[in-house]
């Protein structure tokens, strides 16, 4: 449904170098997972999902726009596996299609005031996540909070306000919107820490990456930060020392071995467990019974299962 | 009042690394046009200016953002004689500072569903305006109306914009909210065409700049094609001639010289006065007395006498 309308939205931009861009990167393989949460909020109150369909397009178009932007900020060669916007065009090509995808994005958003209104907000501490982002890379004192902070807005509060967005336009009381949008900011938090616990402990075979791919990158995640900081507090140095060589001469998995003996991997799997109770707690709240939030449940251990 | 009112929501504004590159830049000294239009295509019908206040903002927002991406993609080192925001920080921090001020824009321009969709509309154009810049960089073969097409789109359709979003909150009828939107689009054709005017043939020492420094540096405004074109018919070949030369090798006096024997000042003379007549026209429509457009028609004058 959501590829559907995505489909017919991208068959309808007009010709030309600004429109290009944005339905190349659109098409794409994606797994449209936020458009599929503004259906699934929607739908959880007793809205239609056809009713909110421009909206689940706008923030898929919203994502991309970030993409299409982070892109070029991080100098990233590849999207899904193709060359990125600002690779198979130019810099300035991406700049301004991307400029162009935003203003696409609100002419869906801007039908109702509380959806407007909810968007905005959100659209803002990605743009602020994305800033924590690029500070970070500056700096070698990054703490856990100021980190799990900047994934909050870059990654999660999107997730957050697909849910509520759908959730809104159903007519859901302010409570319940406060709580499907908590339950989609600890689901975020939860999978981008999964994602870094299978970069550095998962199967080679089954990720298809090298194992500890971010660590020999030197990639402020959550297990990386932790390590340094419980390395320091204990006096030891195989992190700090393989950090200081050259990325090609780093032995990642010296650094998963290093990280295992602090036990980052089970202080991590903890932290994945507590945000995950919290984002369900929110479910049971809504939904005592469970009958109504199957699907949602379905999708959130659709992604928990996720080894790739 | 437009000051005061960006002032306090620059003052407003969160410390960091996002938020400082939009202080910076709308606090550069500026004319306020745009905003100052909103408020007046709001008191023409009627309207009060004090409740069009933040869309006046919102639009002088959407103007700084276009300009902080313009000054990436077209590599300007000084805006207002002063650093722009990418040389001054670096081009990531204005890519995305200029993002977030975007989302800003859109913030103060949500409140009223019809102005959101006006603003919709033309900020697109906007970007398309700045696409057919980009792409005539690389062209030879730009023809005049491509080029009046893209100064509508680029320049003149936010002064409408702005004229028409003031008469909107106003509750002018949609037939005069059309005509002060064609009043500004005409209007703002005719400043371009001017502004060309004044750089080819004004008085170096009144505008303090090289007479003819935009045909030095063959950038292709409505003269230059035109007299290019000229010239072509007539078997001439001067201007061609100059811009085969490397640009400090070139001389722009004869070059403007070569643009009054081809009769091209005379010739946009009468396409100034052409779009003024047309621009006058609305608001004669509008205000057959000319009592309640005296104010706007005293702006316009100080627009057409200006000479720097």
């Amino acid at each position: 449904m959501v590829d559907a309308h995505l489909q017919r939205w991208i068959d309808a931009l007009p010709n030309g170098p600004l429109y290009t861009p944005m339905a190349y990167l659109l098409g794409l393989p994606a797994k449209r997972v936020r458009p599929v949460l503004v259906l699934m909020g929607c739908e959880l109150f007793g809205g239609k999902a056809e009713d909110v369909l421009d909206e689940a397009v706008g923030i898929e178009l919203f994502h991309n726009f970030t993409l299409m932007h982070d892109d070029i900020m991080d100098a990233s060669p590849l999207r899904r596996g193709q060359p990125t916007v600002h690779a198979k065009w130019d810099v300035n090509t991406a700049i301004l299609s991307g400029d162009a995808m935003l203003v696409k994005a609100y002419q869906l958003m801007g039908a109702n005031a509380q959806v407007l209104s909810i968007f905005n907000k959100h659209a803002l501490e990605v743009c602020e996540g994305q800033q924590h982002d690029m500070d970070f890379e500056r700096r070698s004192d990054v703490a856990l909070d100021e980190y799990q902070r900047m994934i909050r807005l870059k990654t999660a509060v999107l997730l957050a306000c697909s849910l509520r967005i759908g959730a809104c336009k159903a007519g859901a009381s302010l409570a319940d919107q406060e709580r499907i949008a908590a339950f989609g900011e600890n689901l975020g938090l939860a999978f981008q820490l999964r994602d870094d616990l299978l970069d550095a402990f998962g199967d080679t075979g089954v990720t298809g990456k090298e194992q500890g791919g971010d660590l020999r990158n030197g990639k402020k995640t959550w297990l990386l930060i932790r390590g340094l900081e419980l390395e320091g507090a204990k006096g030891g140095k195989i992190l700090r020392a393989q950090l200081q060589r050259a990325v090609h001469d780093r032995e990642p998995l010296l650094m998963v071995e290093a990280l295992k003996v602090l036990g980052v991997d089970r202080e991590a799997e903890a932290e994945v467990a507590r945000l995950e109770d919290i984002a369900f707690a929110q479910l049971s709240a809504i939904d005592p019974s469970g009958t109504r939030t199957q699907d949602l449940r379905a999708v959130a251990d659709a992604l928990r299962m996720r080894v790739s």
